[in-house]
C-alpha cells in the first residue's frame, strides 16, 4: 500500500525534507501513502532536528540501497562519493531515485540515466538546479513542445548576494564576501560558488534537458565574479547594466548542431527581466518558440524550498507509480543518449565590455580603435571615464563580435605602449 | 498506435496549437505519435491559416466528440456554450479534455470534473491561466507538497498594457484603452477585460487548485481599473507604488478555514515582485510553505503561447496515456469535491489608499481623524497633496483594517460637509 523511502542523508536538505512529510495536515493527501523507511547517517549519535522511529536510522546506506522493501531512495547527502556508488547500486536494485545532487548529476548523469533506463526506474532532480523553483518539471513537461533557443539563469544564490550587495552599498568583492561567510550566505571555502563551478553545473542540467542531449562538463566554460571591481559595477549601471553571474546554454548555429553552454559575470541591460532578481534569489528564463519568454523565480537555496522540491519529486513519482505498469512515461524518463556538440568559448558571438587603463591621452582612442578594426571589432561606445592617478581610464562596449576576435584585437592593444592594463573584461547580454 | 485529436475550434489558438502539431522538426519526438485526426470549424468555406487533409475539416462537432477515435478532445472554440455540452459529451464518451477555456471551467468547473472524475478522463486546462505560462501544472505537480497562503497574480493582459501605458504615459483610462483598442490589445466590447471578470475566472481557477476545493464563482469579488486614474497613479508613484489589476487568492483566517479571492486594482509597493510585471505580460506568485515564493513570469496570450500549453497539455496526456493502465493520476486529475468558503469582501483586511477632494482645509484632516478613529481605522499617512481648482486634495494611505469597518467610515465621511468628494479607493498590497 505505502510507498517506502530510504534516504540517504540527514543534514540541512534530508532533514528539511523529513520534516515536511511528517508534518502532513493541510498538504496533499497522498502524502499518506509515503512511509520513511530508512535513513541513512553517518552517525547514529548526533543530536537531530527531527524524530524518527527506532530503526528507522541506520548508518549502513548499502543496506538501504539493496533493501527489497524500499521502493525509492532519496539521495541527500551531497558529494561525488559515495552518492554516485550508492546511486547506481540503488538503480540496479530497482529503485527509483530522488536527488538533489547537482554535482553527481552534471559528472555522472551520463552513467546514471543509461542504468536507470535499462533497470526502467526514474530520476527525478527537481532540487539540483534552482532550490525550490520549478523549472525541471516544468521543462520536461509544460515546456515539452517547444524548440528551446536559450535558458539563461541566475542559478548561484551567493553569488547573486555578493553581486547584489557590491551593487547597492559601492562595496568591494573581498570585503562583500568575508561579510557573506560570517552571515553564513558562503562558505568557507567559497570557490565552487565564486568561481562560477555551480552554476556550471546546474547550467550543464538544464542544458540538456532543454535541448535533449548529453553534456560533457569540461565543455562549459565556467568564469566566477571574484575579477568583478565596485568600479565596473558602477560603470555598467551609468550605462544601464547591472553585473550578474549568468550561466547560460543556447543554441549557437542557425543549423543548431552547436551549443554555447558557459558561466560568466555579464552586463545586463536593467529592463530585462533578470536584472532585477537580486540577493539570494534565482531565476530562470526559458526562450524558445513558440512560447516566447518564460521566467521562473524564487528561492534557490534553503532547507525548506530544496525540500518542497525534493518531497514534490516523491510525491511524483508515488503518483505515478499508483497508475503506470508499462514502462516509463517518456516525458519523465531521460530519452537522449546523443551528446550535444559545444562550441569553443572562442567561437562565441557576444557584445563586450572593456576597461583600459592608458598612459596618456593623445590618439589612444584612436589607436584602440586601429587594433579593433584590425580585427572586425565594431565599437558601439567608447568613453574616456576619468582618470585613476596618472592613468586615463576608457571604457568600451563593442557591438557583437566573435570572441576569438575580440582576443587577439587585446593581444595587439595589450602591446600599445600607451596602454598600461586591461583590468577589466566582461560580456554584455 | 498513434493518438487521435479531435478538435474544436479553428480561430487564434486552434490554428496555433494545428500549426505547432504539424511542424514536428527540433521538437519532442513524442509529437510524432499524435494525429490530428478531426477539426470542428462553423464554416467549411473560410480561409485559413493553417492546411488540413481532406476530411479532416468538419462543421459536425456532435460527430466529433462522439467519434470512436477520437481519443483526445482539444476545445478551443471558447464561449460557453455549445462549449460546456461538447466537453460534457465527449466526457461521457470516455474521451480525455484538454481546454483553454478558462469561461466554462471557472463556471461549470463542478460539473465537467465530477463527470470527467465518474468517466476516468483527464481535463487538463494549463491554457485556460496565463497563456503559456506554466503555472497549473507546477501548481498540481512541482508546488504540491506545499502548505499554499497566497497566490496573487497580474493575470489580464489587456489591463497590464492599459496601466502600463497609464504608467508610463500619463495617460487617461479612456484614451489608452481606445489606442489598445485600436491596436488590438484589447476587443471592441471591453468588459470582460477591463472590469475584472477574465481575471475573476483565472483567479477562481488558480484558487481551486492552489486549496483544494471548488469556487462559487459568484464569491469572487471583481472590481476593474475604469475608474484608476492618472492622477492616482502619479500619487501612488509618489508614495512608493504601482497600481496593477491583481487578482489574489489568500486563506483569510488563521484556522483556514475561509478563503478571500478577489480582483481589484491595487497599490503594489514598487519593490515587489510584481511591481515589475509590465505591458501585456502576465505573472503568477505563489506563496507557501516550505517553499516562501516562487513566481512564473511570461507572455499571457497569443497564438504561439497558448499553442505551447494547449500543445504541451496533449503531449502530457499522450505521455500518461501510454504508461498508465490503472485508473488516473491523483495529481493531474481533480480530487477534491468540496466547496471552499469564501469571506464576503467586507471581512477582507488590507489597507487602502483613498483621495479626497474637500471644501475647505482648516480642520478637515482632524475631520477625517475622528471619522476614522471612531471605526478603528488606523492611518498610516495623511498628506494634503495640492488643489483642483477651489477644492484642496487629500489623499490618506491607511494601515490593515477590515474592509467593512473602513466602508462605514467613509459613509460617515461622505456625510462631512467639508467634503466634496471621494474621487478614488484603492486597495494597497
Amino acid at each position: 500500500m505505502g510507498v517506502k523511502l530510504g534516504i540517504l542523508g540527514l543534514g540541512t536538505v534530508g532533514a528539511g525534507t523529513v520534516k515536511l512529510l511528517q508534518d502532513r495536515t493541510g498538504r496533499h493527501p497522498l502524502l499518506q501513502e509515503i512511509e520513511i523507511y530508512r535513513v541513512g547517517v553517518r552517525s547514529l549519535n548526533r543530536p537531530r532536528a527531527v524524530e524518527l522511529s527506532a530503526g528507522v536510522l541506520t548508518t549502513d546506506l548499502e543496506a538501504i540501497v539493496s533493501d527489497p522493501e524500499v521502493d525509492i531512495v532519496v539521495e541527500v547527502m551531497g558529494g561525488l562519493e559515495p552518492a554516485r556508488s550508492l546511486i547506481l547500486k540503488a538503480i540496479s536494485n530497482g529503485k527509483h531515485i530522488v536527488t538533489a545532487n547537482k554535482a553527481a548529476i552534471a559528472r555522472f548523469g551520463a552513467e546514471i540515466f543509461t542504468a536507470a533506463n535499462q533497470a526502467g526506474v526514474y530520476v527525478m532532480l527537481e532540487a539540483a538546479v534552482g532550490g525550490g523553483i520549478p523549472v525541471i518539471q516544468p521543462l520536461k513537461q509544460s515546456l515539452s513542445v517547444n524548440r528551446i533557443h536559450a535558458v539563461t539563469g541566475i542559478v548561484n544564490g551567493t553569488t547573486n548576494y555578493i553581486l547584489t550587495r557590491m551593487q547597492t552599498e559601492g562595496s568591494n568583492f573581498s570585503d562583500v564576501l568575508a561579510d557573506a561567510q560570517r552571515l553564513g550566505y558562503a562558505e568557507a571555502d567559497p570557490t565552487a560558488d565564486v568561481d562560477g563551478l555551480d552554476a556550471g553545473d546546474k547550467i550543464a542540467i538544464l542544458a540538456s534537458l532543454a535541448f535533449g542531449g548529453r553534456i560533457h562538463l569540461e565543455d562549459v566554460y565556467c568564469e566566477g565574479i571574484r575579477q568583478v571591481s565596485k568600479t565596473d559595477i558602477a560603470y555598467a549601471e551609468k550605462l544601464g547594466f547591472v553585473i550578474k553571474l549568468l550561466a547560460v546554454a543556447k543554441r549557437q548555429t542557425s543549423d543548431n548542431s552547436q551549443l554555447s553552454v558557459r558561466v560568466h559575470p555579464t552586463l545586463v541591460p536593467q529592463t530585462h527581466p533578470l536584472a532585477s532578481i537580486n540577493g539570494v534569489y534565482n531565476a530562470i528564463l526559458v526562450e524558445g518558440e513558440p512560447i516566447g519568454q518564460v521566467m521562473f523565480f524564487g528561492p534557490g537555496a534553503g532547507a525548506g524550498p530544496t525540500a518542497s522540491a525534493v518531497s514534490s519529486d516523491i510525491l511524483n513519482l508515488v503518483a505515478t507509480l499508483k497508475t503506470s505498469t508499462a514502462g516509463l512515461n517518456p516525458l519523465l524518463a531521460c530519452g537522449h543518449h546523443h551528446y550535444c556538440q559545444i562550441a569553443p568559448i572562442a567561437e562565441l558571438v557576444t557584445r563586450f565590455y572593456a576597461r583600459f587603463l592608458t598612459k596618456d591621452q593623445s590618439g589612444v582612442i584612436g589607436k584602440l580603435g586601429t587594433c579593433f578594426g584590425n580585427y572586425g571589432v565594431s565599437l558601439e561606445s567608447v568613453v574616456q571615464t576619468g582618470f585613476q592617478g596618472e592613468l586615463a581610464e576608457i571604457v568600451v562596449v563593442t557591438h557583437d563580435v566573435r570572441e576569438g576576435d575580440f582576443r587577439q584585437a587585446l593581444a595587439e592593444i595589450h602591446t600599445l605602449e600607451a596602454i598600461d592594463s586591461i583590468p577589466s573584461l566582461l560580456r554584455v547580454l
